[in-house]
C-alpha cells in the first residue's frame, strides 16, 4: 500500500483525476455557515464509511483541523491535496485511502472534490474508480445536477463533467531544446493545459509538466480523456524522439555528476535537488544508467514540509543542510 | 625519489630557484652555430656527469633532440623546463635529477638555466643546491662575469644575480574575496611579480599562483631570497587570514561536491578539474574534509600532455573523457 511517488515511472510519472461535486440545498463552501459544514462533512462521511463497500475500509476519514500544518503542507507536496485545500484550515475534511490514491476533499472550492491519484500512464483505470466513489456519494448525498448543463460547480469552469484529469510528464528533452513554450501554445488551441509539477503558477522543477483538460462543459468524459491520452501520446512521443537525439555520453555525465553531488553535497536547496534528480531519472530511462534508486521518490520526500514532517520545524538553511544529509544516508545505502 | 608534486602541500605548495648563466666566448643561444651548441652541449655535460660528485651518479643527461613532443610538453606540465625551452627543438638538452628536482636545460634563452624545484616552502634549500651545481659548473665552464653587473646573460632582465625565485601558492581564499589584484599590485611595486601557474600570461587554474623575484641586479643572491621569503610570509598570512572567516560548512559542501563530481563525471576539461582539485585541496588544507588523496598530484599528472605520455595521443574530446576516466579509477582506489 503505497504512494504514487514511491512506484518506478518512465516518462509519464503520474496520472490524476478529480470530479468536483456539490450537494443540493447546501451554499457553496465560500458561503456556507458552520453549521452547514458541520452537516456537509457528516453526510459525506457517513455515506462512504457507513456504505459497507470495499472502499468503506480501505478509506479513513480526517478532520484536517486536527492536522498539522506541516502535515498538511507535506499532502500537498505528495500531490494528495490541492494547494487550494490546504489553505481551507478548520473548515475542511479529507476522507484518504491507506495507499494515499484516493483522497475526498471536502469543503474545497465545491463541497466534494474526489481525487485518484496513481502512478505512471493509468487514464481508464484512474477515472474507473473515481466514477465509483461518485456513484456512490452520488447515491447518497444527490449531487446538483442540471440537465442542460451537467453538475453545477461553484466555478463556471468545472461546470458540466466537473472533470479534470491530468497527467504528469518528465519532459527534460523537450525543456532542453526549447520546445515547452511551443508545446504549451498547441496545447491550449485545442482546450488543455500545460503547468508546473505544482499546479497553476508554479515552476517545473525537474522538468515535470502537468498536461490537464480545460474543457468541462459540452462533450462527454469519454472525450476528454480519449482527448487528453491522444495529447500525451504525440508529447511523449516527442519527448521520445528528441531523447533519441542526445549525445549519450553527455546524458551520462550529467547524470552522474548530479548523482555525485547528491551523494556528496552538504547543503542543498530543493530547487537543486529537483533539478538533479530529474538529470538522473533521465539517465535512467534512457538505460544509460543503472541505478537503483527511485528518483522521483526522492524528489517528493525531500521537499520542505516532507522533511519537516519528519525531521520537525526547521529554518530554511537547516533544511538545506537536513536534506542533503538525508539524500546521503539514503544514497549510500540504496546504491 | 619523487617529484615535488607527489608530495604533500599546503598553502605553499613549491619553491623553484632557477639561475641563468653563459659561457665565456660562445655567442648567446639565439645567435649560436650548430657547432658552438655542440660544443656548448659536450662542455656543459662533462662538466657535470663527469665531475665525480654526489650529484653526477643522479643526473641523466638527455638530449631533448631525442624526446618526443608529448613528453617534452609534459615535462612543462610537471614544470621541469620552461615553457620556452619546450619550444627551443632539436637545439637543446637537458641535464636532469632522477627525481626531477634538479634540472640543468642547456640551450634556453641563456646557455644555461640550472633550475632547481622542491615542494613546499624551501627556498634557502633550493638555493643551496643551485649554487652548488653553478660552483661545479663555473669551475670548469667559467660563466661570463662582469665586476660591475655581475653575471651576464641575454636578457638585460636577469643581468646580475641570474637569479629568478619563485614560490606557487594556492590562494583559494584570496582569490574568492577578489584580494588578488590588489595583492599583485602590491607586490609589484616592491619588485615581485605574480604570475599563473604556468608562468607568464597564463591563468591561474586552481587558484595556484606564482609569486617570484624581478630584480636581478644591484643586490645580493640573499637579499632576493629573503625579501621573497618576507613577501610570501604576508601573503601566507593574508590567505590564513581569510580562510578563517570562511564558512566551514559551505567550504565542506564545496569540497565534497567537487569530490563527488570528480569521482562521478564522464567528460572534464583540464581547467574544470583543476577547478574542483582546488576546493578540495581547500577542504583538506583546512582540515574540514579527510581524504587521502593529493590533489596538487591529480591536477599535475591529469593535464594534457600528461595523459596522452600514459594512454597515447587523443583529440581533445577523447581526452576530457579520457580523465575522468582516470580520475574515476583514481579516485575509487584512493579514497
Amino acid at each position: 500500500m503505497s504512494s504514487w511517488y514511491t512506484k518506478e515511472s518512465s516518462i509519464a510519472v503520474s496520472t490524476r483525476v478529480r470530479l468536483a461535486r456539490n450537494l443540493s440545498g447546501i451554499p457553496f463552501p465560500s458561503r456556507m455557515s458552520n453549521e452547514q459544514f458541520e452537516e456537509l462533512k457528516q453526510r459525506a462521511k457517513s455515506a462512504i464509511c457507513d456504505s459497507n463497500t470495499p472502499f468503506a475500509k480501505n478509506l479513513n476519514f480526517i478532520d484536517m483541523a486536527s492536522v498539522p500544518e506541516n502535515e498538511i503542507n507535506a499532502m500537498v507536496e505528495r500531490h494528495i491535496i490541492s494547494p487550494e485545500f490546504a489553505k481551507r484550515g478548520g473548515r475542511s475534511a479529507i476522507i484518504l485511502s491507506k495507499d494515499e490514491s484516493i483522497s475526498i476533499m471536502i469543503g474545497e472550492e465545491d463541497h466534494i472534490r474526489i481525487q485518484v491519484i496513481l502512478d505512471g500512464l493509468k487514464l481508464e483505470e484512474a477515472y474507473d474508480i473515481a466514477e465509483q466513489i461518485d456513484s456512490l456519494l452520488d447515491s447518497r448525498l444527490h449531487f446538483a445536477f442540471d440537465e442542460n448543463l451537467g453538475f453545477l460547480t461553484e466555478c463556471p469552469t468545472n461546470l458540466g463533467t466537473g472533470l479534470r484529469a491530468s497527467l504528469m510528464l518528465h519532459l527534460p528533452a523537450c525543456e532542453s531544446s526549447g520546445e515547452i513554450a511551443s508545446l504549451s501554445d498547441t496545447v491550449n488551441k485545442i482546450g488543455f493545459t500545460v503547468r508546473g509539477m505544482y499546479g497553476e503558477g508554479s515552476k517545473a522543477g525537474a522538468s515535470l509538466y502537468q498536461i490537464s483538460n480545460q474543457i468541462t462543459l459540452g462533450l462527454s468524459e469519454k472525450n476528454a480523456l480519449d482527448n487528453l491520452k491522444s495529447i500525451t501520446a504525440r508529447i511523449i512521443e516527442k519527448e521520445e524522439n528528441l531523447r533519441s537525439s542526445l549525445n549519450k555520453l553527455k546524458v551520462e555525465d550529467m547524470a552522474y555528476r548530479a548523482l555525485g553531488v547528491l551523494k556528496n553535497c552538504r547543503i542543498i536547496t530543493s530547487n537543486e535537488m529537483m533539478n538533479l534528480l530529474s538529470r538522473i531519472k533521465l539517465g535512467i530511462d534512457m538505460g544509460i544508467i543503472e541505478e537503483k534508486i527511485n528518483p522521483i521518490e526522492l524528489l517528493i520526500s525531500n521537499q520542505r514540509f516532507m522533511l519537516m514532517k519528519k525531521f520537525g520545524e526547521m529554518q530554511p538553511e537547516e533544511r538545506d543542510i537536513q536534506r542533503a544529509s538525508n539524500l546521503r544516508e539514503i544514497l549510500q545505502q540504496e546504491v
